[in-house]
């Protein structure tokens, strides 16, 4: 089945899911914020069938978030080393954590706790106003139609009353 | 093709994705964070198949994510509601949001503003340490395996070099 492209909506939550939206990229990715870089080392910790993990590297290579670097000579070996555009999906990816231990780790606690090392806390994620730093939260919260909006489903958009105009 | 079900395994971020990792699901989500409620809305706005549609709700009220709520009788018609772990999903939508404004916007400029009510400014999501509210980088962050980790696995996955014991 293939599925529906999301890449070109005007949405950036579309446009990321439409990367990150498979079961496996997301802990393809939690795999490499813990270090690993290696094919075999992803393949084996995760137990991922090794042509679903090709393409799944293929793809995060292509998007510009992993880089490809030899290690190794004849032959030749590659490690796949975040980018800064990857290295930044941490903060979602640990957004993504603290809801699941706070909603789906039951009476068992948490699988894994973070440490935050320069504060020398546990941590958790919080999501705060990039602005006065306080929680984000929904009701606070008012979608606007921004630049990046085209122009032909403004009209449409703005009759859902969904957004105000920017 | 069965896809892996990850939401036995112990890690957060595995049990979330196995709930949210389909690429319509993270968009319903935020249509309700919209205010849409009812079936043909969400059908309407996301141009979804009906079949896709109807599973995906199902899941999330399933999930406790959506209370499906009366709002007429004969016949008798129900709308989506948020739930408080649902409306807790808003942030980590958020942040998602701010990665996807910030690498996949490009020249165009961001589609979606956010407003923040309560400063009156533009915002967007910054993910900071629950305990020191700096922002939470990766490589400030070490991960120890927590009490929810099921014993079993703790040899192997100590083994890695990936985690710490706590």
């Amino acid at each position: 089945m293939k599925r529906t492209q999301f890449a070109n909506w005007p949405c950036s939550i579309a446009r990321t899911v439409d990367l990150l939206g498979d079961w496996w990229t997301p802990l393809v990715l939690r795999e490499a914020f813990y270090g690993t870089k290696r094919f075999d080392d992803f393949q084996q910790v995760l137990g991922i069938g090794r042509n679903i993990l090709t393409q799944r590297l293929n793809r995060l290579v292509e998007e510009d978030i992993f880089e490809k670097v030899p290690y190794q000579e004849r032959p030749v070996r590659h490690e796949y080393v975040l980018t800064p555009k990857g290295r930044e999906l941490f903060p979602v990816l640990a957004a993504i954590n603290s809801w699941g231990d706070r909603w789906l780790a039951g009476d068992a606690g948490v699988p894994v706790v973070l440490h935050h090392r320069s504060c020398a806390h546990e941590t958790s994620a919080a999501v705060v106003c990039s602005h006065c730093r306080e929680p984000l939260e929904l009701d606070d919260v008012q979608a606007r139609l921004g630049p990046g909006f085209p122009d032909r489903h403004r009209p449409a958009a703005l009759a859902t009353g969904r957004f105000t105009g920017s």
